[in-house]
């Protein structure tokens, strides 16, 4: 049976492994959510499936429930009323352990196949998946479809390739035969076994529920884990689905469903997850969300393999431009992509304070902010147009960010309070831009996660990238976006990107922006600075999810006893 | 230049990729000290070599020196006295820093070609380094050869092969294109550059100075990072030579030569070595030493990417043989050799204590500790061939752990005092043999380094076997052996060095020894339980050494910003 499905999705694996030694464009699986590609039903389906979870109870089948947890709200303001079983933590684990000792001897291939074969069914659920990215991270449909649905499923592919990748080199068995000289040679039979840590943790969060956790639960179950999977109590649905398929297609394999679990928990679950992240059963996690979290795991949990990404301070540097209108319109598109809700989206913009150059000459500081202000202001005109845009405010913390942010005075642009025409209690806010000094490091070299970005005013775009190399090297940072049309500036920008370990984009203006990574081709996060501590997907992310144990003898021994 | 050495190793290199993936024998260097392998006068080059560092001071030319350092004490007894520079770690560490940049420029192929170019430079110089080898830890000349010389070195270049493979399939650009429907593709130039963690810290142990650091040496090398390497200070000498042969080609290939340094001390540097090892600047630490060490450095230093090998309780379970004379050769060998001073040495021997089957019948528990005591009598029996095998004694701990042992009483087999034919003042003792019952855990679950081992009665292999796994897996080790004749039991000791992750040898009867690991085909530790967090040599041991930081801008723009 896992053969089969190993089989079955050979030739995907194949590309796949093409895709991630040449990291051009590919993707598996059609990011537009249309009928050609997903079918006549299957919108129609998807929000039915979704819309039939609501006030309701979602049963996983697991063992060692007790009650029920589930509180999860719409930042659109739809009622969700949603119910998850409430695990007994040792009876769920205990579960895990008992579904370990098949799973790990099932080998390299079960795991891949069915790890693709999840995923294969992941991508056909796409649609009710998206509505519930929607309506627990506040994203816009088709962020949510795209971003939760097929380029979350992209980036599980990805490190099941690179998990197969390594995989496939360990020889299975092999024939030692060591010449003695004159006298004859000594041969030996070795066998290799892949043998995984135990159980992992995947922790997800908020914003991003699968897009962020599916590279670890799948990194995890390709090498032979099992997986617990504790979704943020704030978007628990969209995980929860994606255990009852991986656990759906478990069973049809002929395994154990309790290689993957749910974990659902209420705000409030600080204690308890502090107990469970240095449990000595918990062998490896995969975290993402605050970095005051992260830190605590990275420090206390010392018996797992840890995998985190945390906050960081995303910086773009203003040189000189072309026309910086053509740039206005692409930084504002970013600073508005789900009101800055994204790991990825730029906060602070480092523009000199005696101006750029531009095609048409010098402009000031000030044109520059007022350049990026009407860029923002035209691209969020039309209401219907922008909710769909920037989505809604995740939750209540970042509402109250925006409010620090207008209390810094300097406003630049005031955030609007939009109404959604399709959702009346959504709570939407475009983005706040304020202008800052340099000397207000306080300020600026914190994250202020949401839509709230400052236009800081340095001496020189010398300076300007030193503070940035310097700020993703302390503070941590996922993505640095420079503009400038002198190669001498683009190749100092080059230097910063390398000494603060974070990706550079270079004069962004057209169809791309900072915030966007792409499975397969772009690498999310270094692993090089305190934003995170992997990247998604290398090998490192992988290699150390699993150890090979040896056997050897003799092969005069072999008939003796055959092993 | 870089790309000469690269060029000059290429097919070396493909030989050595070709053999991490099919694991069968292969060596790349000869392990016999003869004339025809080395040459007609390497033997008396490099005995000469060595006694020109006697009494003298050893020159490294590396900047930072405030005066000596140097107390190493030969085991056998020569006078060595050799002085080496005390450095100020903090130019030290500033002029590492300072190489760094280049080094990371340089890039893939000048960090491979340089590392093999040093290995083959090692090679040549393995007669001196034999003799480093031998007076520095105690090891027979032959052992020192071998150890110290070609088995080192093929394990370095192992090293170096595992960091290529996962550096090749890092592309250095990509071209990226992704269709928009009817519209004209999105396009991207990305290019990806493969960025050193920063400073590797090298810290060696005092019985294989060189076959324990030289995997986490080249594998920093060859990932772009520059490297400390800090000696024990019993064993300063081989690592010495080595890095002055390292510096030396690197300065003919147009670097800095601070790219690897020696940082020597004297023995009490434990509160030193604790401020250094948490030190931000030090991203990378391979340890070789004792457990308490080992796990303080893993407990704090967490800036640094932490690779450890430390102590473990290696066991063989004793169930059925053929012939137990046959049985007792090989394991009276394991015993002797180098006195038990390997980390790979086996501890205790489990025997069910109602006996065990043999061809010719059942022998008793105290027939089976018999042929245990007279192999290892009749191995030893002509101390001029004896000290041949076991070397000398490193330091007095072990032979305080001797008389410890002694106190144990229940002796099988006492330790005796040898003189060395050669070296009448070596120190020189042999195996001590106690018998256990299992209920003395207090006792034979802790390491014994050195020539002492258990015989532990059991109630049955069953016991044995379950006990092994739990020991590997609690208190760690690095080596299972079991013997049986019984394929069912072969089976369920498969399972318990799956469930201790712990390499297993089946029925050594021949000329291979537990002890023994071979490079490119016996993984080293499985870094799956407590004796060691890394396996020599895996993916996971280089691919955390360095990140890939990408770059990326829109075709269009090329002609206007070539990067």
């Amino acid at each position: 049976m896992s053969h089969t499905f190993f089989a079955k999705h050979e030739s995907t694996l194949s590309k796949a492994l093409n895709a991630i030694q040449t990291r051009g464009y590919w993707s598996l699986f059609n990011e537009m959510p249309s009928p050609r590609a997903y079918g006549e039903t299957a919108a129609g389906d998807g929000e039915a499936a979704f819309k039939a979870t609501l006030n309701s109870y979602f049963e996983i089948g697991q063992p060692g429930t007790e009650g029920e947890v589930g509180k999860e709200v719409s930042p659109f303001g739809l009622q969700l009323s949603i119910k998850y079983p409430r695990a007994n933590l040792e009876t769920l684990l205990d579960a895990a352990s008992a579904a370990l000792k098949d799973w790990r001897r099932a080998g390299p291939q079960a795991w891949v196949g069915i790890s693709l074969e999840i995923i294969e069914r992941l991508n056909a659920s796409s649609f009710e998946i998206a509505h519930s990215v929607m309506h627990t991270t506040g994203q816009a449909f088709m962020m949510a479809f795209q971003a939760g649905g097929p380029h979350a499923q992209d980036r599980a592919l990805e490190a099941v390739a690179y998990a197969w990748n390594q995989l496939k080199d360990i020889p299975a068995t092999a024939y030692w035969e060591k010449p003695q000289g004159n006298g004859s040679p000594l041969t030996m039979e070795k066998h290799f076994s892949v043998v995984p840590r135990g159980i992992g943790l995947v922790i997800g969060c908020c914003t991003f529920p699968t897009w962020n956790s599916y590279p670890g639960l799948f990194a995890d179950l390709a090498t032979g884990n099992v997986v617990v999977v504790k979704p943020h109590p704030a978007a628990i649905l969209p995980l929860a689905i994606t255990v009852r398929i991986a656990r759906k297609v478990l069973s049809e394999a002929g395994f154990d469903p309790n290689i993957v679990t749910l974990l659902a928990t209420d705000p409030g679950d600080g204690d308890f997850m502090q107990k469970l992240v240095v449990r000595p059963d918990v062998k490896i996690i995969d975290f993402t969300g605050s970095t005051s979290n992260g830190a605590w795991i990275e420090e206390h949990a010392r018996q797992a393999q840890i995998y985190t990404e945390k906050a960081g301070v995303n910086q773009i540097v203003i040189d000189s431009v072309e026309d910086m209108k053509i740039v206005a319109r692409n930084i504002a598109f970013s600073l508005s992509l789900y009101s800055g809700q994204m790991c990825t989206a730029p906060q602070n913009i480092y523009v000199p304070r005696d101006g750029i150059p531009t095609a048409n000459g010098r402009i000031s500081f000030d044109e520059v902010a007022a350049s990026l202000r009407d860029a923002v202001e035209t691209l969020l005109g039309d209401p219907a147009k922008a909710v769909e845009l920037t989505g809604a405010i995740q939750n209540v913390g970042i509402l109250e960010r925006i409010e620090s942010a207008r209390a810094l005075g300097k406003l630049v642009l005031d955030s609007k309070v939009l109404t959604h025409p399709l959702f009346p209690d959504a709570v939407v806010r475009t983005p706040l831009i304020a202008k800052l000094d340099v000397s207000d490091a306080a300020t600026y070299l914190n994250e202020w996660f949401g839509p709230v970005s400052f236009i800081v005013a340095t001496d020189s775009t010398h300076h300007s990238l030193a503070l940035a190399s310097r700020t993703a090297a302390s503070k941590g940072a996922l993505t640095l976006s420079v503009y400038s049309t002198d190669k001498s500036v683009i190749d100092e920008a080059i230097e910063a990107s390398i000494d603060g370990q974070v990706a550079l984009s270079i004069n962004l203006t057209g169809g791309v922006f900072v915030n966007q990574s792409a499975a397969f081709s772009d690498f999310h996060a270094t692993g090089g600075n305190p934003a995170a501590n992997a990247s998604l997907t290398d090998p490192a992310f992988v290699a150390n999810r699993f150890r090979v144990v040896q056997r050897r003898q003799h092969i005069a021994q072999r008939a003796q006893v055959p092993v």
